[in-house]
């Protein structure tokens, strides 16, 4: 039999499952976090030792913040995962995590029911209940990081889909046919505009460009070493900036014009430098947009890491 | 004071504002039309003309029909149309639509509640409820023509976003920076893949392959007669066809990686060939999918021209 949820309790554990990081956290009804602690991912031990992971760090978890047992448990995962079966189909960055019953095993190592959600729906959600997008109806968050992800939020409802696998953005078509993707396809939004395109698109230009100071002598380009040569004055960084907030803003008009949202909220590591993007982003994005879409707003995520967390913890009280 | 449904009335007024043709049908709560009538839209002569000639033909179809007063009506306009609001936010193909308070102007003329939808998503209803999709909670209708449109339903639900405006997804972008697309921007899917785009794709490429039949003598050249060319073995036509085919299916799995619909319906003037192009459309969308998306359907829309109307229908009897 399932578990049950725990009756009168009032924090719920919320679990994000990275492909780097795993973090637990306890969070009550209004998104505080009440304990939270983080562990590097066994993301090659297989799935059943890392439900064993997950299981050990939700019990230290919950031993240290000594509060009521919690009445749930959120699990934000990397996709897809058909969250309504309850099941990994194949995920990129954990090994053996292909059709895995991820939410039943979670379930009997937790001994609590388990909410499962796609990371980018994940996060989606606590933005929605608990960040940039409190009181929005219909609302699109697109994560920024390695990859591109996202989730959406339409008429006041998680946007699911079949199988929970929608508004996977990073894979809608932006250059058909062009660069080679992570999921196996050519010229999708991510092999463009994700934080380790940009990086790559820096180490090429900077092996051209001897006057600049990226990559000197070789070395790998980041992108938060793009961020700060262009703020210490360097051409080609800045340039590459440019570039990056106007692949981002072409990419978000698309998403202007299917999902019709009333913002659009940017999270991810490359969100750090929102400040910086920011009006390159949205130049390109009005350029793009038809004019009845082009007075939508992009604003910074304002959970930070914790987007996925939350939105974990919402999902298992229930709020969404 | 806003008309009031007619109680007791079990049929619905549709109308089918097209850019060339305006339609007009009373249908009953099953979808079955009783009655239809069609004029050629008065499409450069204003809105206080074009919503005088919609009320004219109304009348006509209602007299025609000699059935009880319809309820309600439903319209399926060109878009893009705030339907939250009512108002026509700027159509492109009605002279005059802009800031066009239409659901009022057509409510006093009609003098019957009105409920105003976008084209895309009124056949997307249309098929929902009385076509292809029938008994299927999540879906995606594309329809392509001219240019490229669309409807979502997700979760048993139309997905309209913040102004009822979203599954606009001819500009979805498909090429970023590539062909002029009509909306004005740069590389959209339907700049790609619509008829239009087809014809003008057949009419380049024949002009520089001597050996074909199409454009023979400097003669335009239009999607039917590639389709008729390559059914009677001419091999450009055949390639033609080939890579319309492979476009619309590239633009498809974007979709199902935004949408993660159950089957995608294809309406619009190409479905007519939907036989010929169904495999390459099949073998391209699955070839770009994620694993995880690759077993969705792409099947034809039962409704042909009269998935807007009916879905107008739908809309009129608040079936949806």
């Amino acid at each position: 039999m399932a578990p049950q949820p725990v009756t009168g309790s009032s924090v719920a554990l919320a679990i994000d499952l990275g492909g780097t990081q795993l973090r637990a956290a306890l969070v009550d009804a209004s998104g505080s976090i009440l304990c939270k602690l983080s562990r590097p991912t066994l993301a090659d031990a297989g799935p059943a030792k890392l439900v064993e992971q997950i299981a050990a760090l939700a019990g230290a978890v919950i031993g240290e913040s000594r509060s009521r047992p919690p009445r749930a448990a959120g699990i934000s995962s990397p996709g897809p995962i058909d969250t309504i079966a309850g099941v990994a189909l194949g995920i990129p960055t954990l090994r053996g995590f292909h059709d895995f019953p991820l939410r039943t095993a979670l379930a009997e190592a937790l001994a609590l029911p388990v909410v499962l959600e796609n990371d980018g729906i994940a996060a989606a959600i606590g933005e929605w209940r608990f960040g940039a997008g409190r009181g929005f109806a219909d609302l699109v968050y697109v994560t920024v990081s390695t990859g591109i992800g996202g989730g959406v939020i339409a008429g006041n409802r998680v946007l699911r889909g079949r199988r929970g696998m929608a508004a996977h953005v990073g894979h809608m078509s932006f250059m058909a046919g062009g660069e080679h993707c992570f999921c196996g396809n050519r010229g999708c939004f991510e092999a463009y505009a994700s934080g380790s395109a940009f990086a790559a698109r820096a180490a090429r230009e900077a092996a051209v460009h001897p006057s600049t100071r990226l990559g000197r002598g070789g070395a790998p380009v980041s992108a938060p070493e793009v961020f700060a040569a262009a703020a210490a004055g360097d051409d080609l960084a800045a340039r590459l900036v440019a570039e990056e907030a106007r692949l981002l803003g072409l990419g978000f008009a698309s998403l202007l014009h299917l999902y019709d949202p009333q913002l659009i909220i940017v999270g991810g590591g490359l969100s750090q430098q929102f400040h910086v993007l920011e009006a390159g982003i949205a130049a390109a994005m009005r350029g793009a947009a038809m004019p009845a879409f082009r007075d939508t707003p992009v604003v910074k995520a304002a959970l930070g890491v914790d987007s996925g967390l939350l939105g974990a913890a919402a999902l298992a009280f229930g709020n969404y």
